[in-house]
């Protein structure tokens, strides 16, 4: 063997990647399958699994194993394997088992409650519990920030996008505050002149998972490593061999759940086109968060959302849905730009969603950074809303700062990374766009290949090869540089 | 603490009825829901945690806690508690690492080729690979036999049945042999002048379901502690707290998907009404296989295949089936009961059904034993086939010796379990219709409780705590007693 610590390191790793495999089944069938009854024992029977795999990340003889990898010459793909391994090991051993455990039983403890709490409009109630969250969010922060030299809310964002800093985001993010609200703006003075024609409900959810599955398979989905599934919130889970998404129907709309299929396809053929070889280590994973929705967007709004791929997926519409006044390309193409700022992000159109984004970004990060206290967030958000978006949302916190589940568990510095995709989806297109004129020609015609072949080549196969910013500039050219997100929105909103 | 080694014990077992839970799901949804591309990764990931469990039931400090609770002053409960932990700590530690890989690695190579050698009638192609499954089972049978000072096909038998042994079975078995060729003839030679209409096929398998959802809700099957679903092979799966059970429909006939799901809804009960607060030790698990399947045998032949039952729900398959003149409760009580010698096992009648049992019984432990090879097995099916069945195989090794999965991954002294099972369930129904003589009129107008209390009380929550002698015995008044079978037989064909 020729490097035996690293050898070594691997197989722990391949064991603890099996170990995943179980935690994942499990998660998915809980949120696709499970009635309620099992959910205690379900629970119960992953927690077990996930002490045994931090007691593997955690065993003292693991470190000695990863200094002596150190030491060995190891080639350059494995000592970017030993770089994400060791990222893994050192989030697993800089917390105490103390905090993790607290930090569990609050955030799940919370977010329980928060249900009732949102539907009841309740703040001071969620506030109660809340408060404990922020305070073991904050103690981690510390924690991870002592070891990284990183902000203690950088400290958090890393465990999702590695290498991502405040400064790059407040660049960034500062950008598009400059000149987003005014193309919000312009883009619904452009539409006030349209006419859009609703689709005609109900649509049966038979018929939109047979539409939903066709579009899966134009899209390249791997049905031999994978299914689709019904689940309150969409998501995909699964493992990279066997990828589960999940879609949510209503009868009385079709648009959004055959684009949340876009979407999760987009995500699912990220998972199963990761290098088989290195899949059960660090290093053939997903690269970060901000990726792998770079993935999802490349697929939702890149082209999902352009009137070739609806002129591609319009006969699939008609053969499942039927014939509608309403199922015109440009109808279609209407219905999935509409622009409306308004009070929930996970129903904001492509263009304001960032707002939604920018603002959590900066209340999130005051408050880790011990700038602001819970207390202060309704105010916080109500002044934002207004300034980004134009909306009134005092006294409405079910609908306000209460909408999301991200804050309720303590998953803070989760939210960049769905701006961070998006950005990094439309500078991937608009290197695909140069590389392809015709681009939009070929989509229409169902030759997706320009567009499979790129992600696959420069993303899904690199895994987590090289930092995300060397992914970024290897396969594009240059830095992640929102100038491409500005110059796709203002191209599809004001053109 | 008053039992610390017990305690510890406790929370041991508890572990791996965590683990075991995670198995549980990874198994069912490998039959019900995965795609085949996820096979490699699933079954790595199963061993994976397989692996573990073996070592924690293997580990030598365990023993020595073993023999410290041995020491301390238990409860009855807890002494009984004590021994069903045993059972499980000797059976994985009488047999090396070694072998128990080298038995799954051959059962699952065997298993696997003889899908397509049985639908190829390869007898030859299976006998290469059967020879080390056999060599491994007899070695296996060696080690445990020494242990137990059993015969070596009783060692198997015991993983099963414990307790059981080839002296009782012998006695049972015989007596069956004695009065079951006579009563198949006559029940034939009755029905042979009754007339039976067909069902018109075909039916919806979304009616089929909605039809097996509907029993299952009459059986008490709890919905919101498991799932109905689809597999090649119906079976029970899951955990008490979320059982899964599966069916397999086919358009040309619901007969046996519904009554499969009545036979899958009484191992379902048995399992969703063991003792909570035991779930997670071994005496709150279910008490042998045969047990187990005198649940199911109560559901689908005591209760089920009755007139009685069939007229409870004889309104349920018209509502979702439509009207048919097949659909009276005479006509399908005759479906249910009809008697034909064939070559299937599973697809056999309730009458015939024990004569396939103990012709595979008489096989397999001869095999085991060492008095015959797997060479000779044909020709021995061939003769008792033609003995039992007047069934002539000669030559169909597809409907012949090779239509079981049993045998293929070394599962022998299984095929016992079915018919005890049988015998079991007519001996609880002799006492509840000694209990409740209206027996029959109250099934008919839904009133299933004199069944469900008595099985609750007398089996189901008892688990483990009694060995099964006792449990029969302590339920019925008195030990295993094929009489009670042969009278049910009698009754329900020749009456
Ligand atoms: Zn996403
Ligand atoms: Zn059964």
């Amino acid at each position: 063997m020729q490097y035996p610590a690293y050898a070594s390191l691997s197989s722990t790793f391949r064991r603890i990647y099996r170990f995943e495999h179980l935690l994942a089944l499990a998660g998915w069938d809980q949120a696709a399958m499970m009635p309620d009854g099992g959910n205690d024992a379900r629970g119960a029977a992953m927690a077990e699994l996930g002490v045994l795999i931090h007691q593997t990340l955690t065993d003292p003889a693991l470190a000695e194993v990863i200094a002596a990898a150190k030491q060995e010459e190891l080639g350059s793909d494995e000592q970017a394997s030993l770089r994400e391994m060791i990222r893994q090991w050192e989030h697993a051993n800089l917390l105490p088992a103390s905090l993790v455990e607290a930090k569990t039983l609050a955030g799940s403890h919370c977010s329980h409650e928060w249900r009732t709490q949102r539907a009841n409009n309740d703040w001071d109630g969620f506030l109660a519990n809340f408060r404990e969250v922020v305070r073991l969010a904050r103690e981690e922060a510390q924690l991870l920030s002592q070891h990284s030299g990183l902000s203690p809310y950088e400290s958090l964002m890393n465990k999702y996008e590695p290498g991502m800093t405040c400064a790059e985001l407040d660049r960034i993010f500062g950008d598009v505050k400059q000149w987003l609200p005014d193309l919000i703006q312009q883009a619904m003075r452009k539409q006030a002149a349209e006419s859009v024609v609703a689709a005609q409900a109900p649509f049966a959810i038979a018929a939109q998972r047979e539409l939903g599955l066709a579009v899966m398979d134009k899209l390249g989905f791997d049905f031999n490593a994978g299914r689709l599934d019904v689940s309150h919130h969409p998501f995909c889970g699964g493992v990279p061999e066997d990828v589960r998404i999940t879609t949510r129907y209503t009868e009385d709309d079709f648009t959004q759940s055959m684009m949340g299929i876009v979407h999760e396809t987009g995500h699912a053929r990220y998972e199963q086109n990761l290098p088989r070889d290195t899949v059960h280590l660090p290093v053939g994973r997903a690269r970060s968060m901000a990726v792998h929705e770079s993935q999802s967007l490349s697929f939702e709004m890149q082209l999902g959302r352009s009137p070739a791929f609806l002129a591609l997926i319009q006969p699939l519409v008609c053969q499942h849905l039927g014939e509608q006044a309403a199922f015109s390309v440009e109808n279609l193409a209407k219905i999935y730009t509409r622009v409306k700022p308004d009070f929930i992000r996970v129903d904001a159109d492509e263009l304001t969603y960032p707002a939604h984004v920018i603002l959590r970004y900066e209340i999130e990060r005051a408050l880790i950074d011990g700038e602001i206290e819970p207390d202060d967030i309704p105010a916080l958000w109500d002044e934002k809303m207004q300034v980004y978006l134009g909306v009134d949302t005092r006294g409405n916190f079910k609908n306000g700062c209460l909408q999301d589940i991200h804050w309720t568990d303590g998953s803070f510095g989760y939210f960049p990374s769905y701006t961070l995709g998006a950005m990094y989806a439309a500078q991937y297109f608009a290197t695909i766009r140069q590389l392809h004129p015709d681009l939009d020609q070929r989509i229409a015609v169902g030759d997706l290949a320009p567009i499979f072949d790129w992600l696959k080549a420069n993303i899904w196969t690199q895994a987590s090869r090289w930092e995300t910013a060397e992914l970024i500039e290897r396969a594009t050219g240059e830095p992640l540089n929102p100038a491409h997100f500005r110059a796709h929105l203002t191209q599809r909103y004001l053109a």
